[in-house]
């Protein structure tokens, strides 16, 4: 019952984003989806789980013998007065009177309910949370800069014309900075692409145009026969794709796994950061 | 009963493939493998399938309900005769007695005897058939130069020391060309991850050191309900990678999209070819 509410949610959200990423449905529908899935995990049974992680525990919602995703303790908070707060800021695109931990604290808590929803209720799918966290991701960006995103790019290079399909693009107008935004649930061996398509925008409309913007939830793994969870992390690789691909300007986490957190101290030096920080230094990305 | 021989001579195939890429008995078990394969569809149904793609026909064997991927007419030859005499030339990596096009059929027939073998008996099971596939290539690619490939490389940059996992690298020893092949059962949009790769070798090693080769067998997907046959192809988005990405010397198909060989015929010219044509190109891949 409860459930079917949700995808009915779900479905609206996505029309919703057709639509636009600053509207007041969208936002509130975003509101709407989190506390239909605080409700129903609300009601059922949660499981301890075995974290291979130094500093960091988790745990899973349960339902007939199914688990969900890894749930990060500390991070998640369920506190429907902040996170009510939290919406309020959303709805005016204005998050300056929240503290960064407690924002990237909130977008997680969002985020998660509903991913772990989606883990029990359905099997198997991988594209109904990330569908849920791009839309989620993209629509508090287009808030936080007042601008809506667009979803490919006119390509015109003497002999082609054609259009290339892109992760979000934020376009601030002539003579300013364009962010190109890619927003992953995980990104282990397909984190290449980021910094490939990083390249082209680089190539085709000149260095310096696209400031990349990696956006990332968590790279946990749960295996499923003793419950331990890892996090699966390739620094060394990142520091080769943005010494031999692109420069991205800023990779976010909801939650920043320590092996990335380090890339900030060793050449080259990718920026690497809790969520709730992009909210706080926005101003300092559009110079 | 011959399922449960075929996944032995599989996992046996996995075995000789980390031992090494030129053994007499890597090649007699993907000959075993494809006889389990052709002796298992003798004796199934086959179903015709409503191809959407121009001048080429395809069909799917079933099994209780069950469809492989779809298979092209005309590219599978199922002829013991011929598939022999390609496994002896096999053994003596000497392929010139065989024009390209039965090559491409012949490597065609067992690929995707193999494949369509897994489609009917386990569940959307990927990554067997992308495994094989990558073992009878990278072993076919191998025997053809008599060199064994490596699967990972040293890098070695002031501050960092780390090892790039590769796609296969073909090494032909020092001041010769080195091969950077990635295999794949068909590309979509992940494409895009093999010119990064090759942009990391020219930037880590310099330009013109590696020679990059991509080899797919097909690009048709099936949609279950109607039974139509489609090809997804992107050829702008990789006339843009090869443009601002970095340049592949060589792709090659066994089931050969019309979309892609058009690209030999446009900027930048990317040379698109059927599989058979490498076996007696080599020489000038070497060059």
């Amino acid at each position: 019952m409860s459930f079917e509410r949700l995808r009915e949610r779900y479905n609206t959200l996505k029309k919703y984003s057709f639509e636009g990423y600053l509207s007041a449905e969208l936002t509130d529908t975003l509101k709407d989806i989190y506390e239909i899935s605080a409700g129903i995990l609300y009601d059922l049974d949660s499981v301890e789980l075995n974290s291979q992680i130094q500093g960091k525990e988790y745990f899973a919602f349960e339902k007939g013998g199914k688990k969900s995703r890894a749930i990060r303790h500390g991070l998640y908070k369920n506190d429907q007065k902040k996170i009510s707060k939290f919406f309020r800021s959303m709805h005016g695109g204005f998050f300056a009177g929240i503290g960064s931990e407690e924002l990237t604290s909130a977008v997680y808590t969002i985020a998660i309910s509903f991913c772990a929803c989606i883990d029990l209720f359905k099997i198997r799918d991988q594209k109904t949370p990330g569908t849920f966290f791009e839309i989620f991701i993209g629509s508090l960006f287009a808030r936080r800069i007042n601008k809506a995103p667009i979803k490919s790019l006119e390509i015109l290079n003497l002999d082609m014309s054609t259009s290339l399909p892109t992760d979000f693009i934020f376009d601030l107008g002539a003579n300013k900075i364009k962010f190109h935004v890619p927003v992953k649930t995980s990104t282990r061996e397909r984190v290449i692409q980021v910094w490939a398509h990083q390249r082209v925008l680089d190539g085709v409309y000149g260095w310096g145009r696209f400031n990349g913007i990696l956006i990332v939830m968590s790279e946990t793994k749960t295996d499923s026969k003793n419950n331990s969870v890892i996090e699966i992390c390739l620094p060394d690789q990142w520091r080769l794709y943005q010494m031999f691909i692109s420069q991205m300007q800023r990779v976010y986490y909801l939650d920043l796994p320590d092996k990335y957190r380090k890339l900030n101290d060793v050449f080259p030096k990718i920026k690497v950061a809790p969520f709730g920080e992009f909210f706080h230094e926005t101003d300092n990305l559009i110079k």
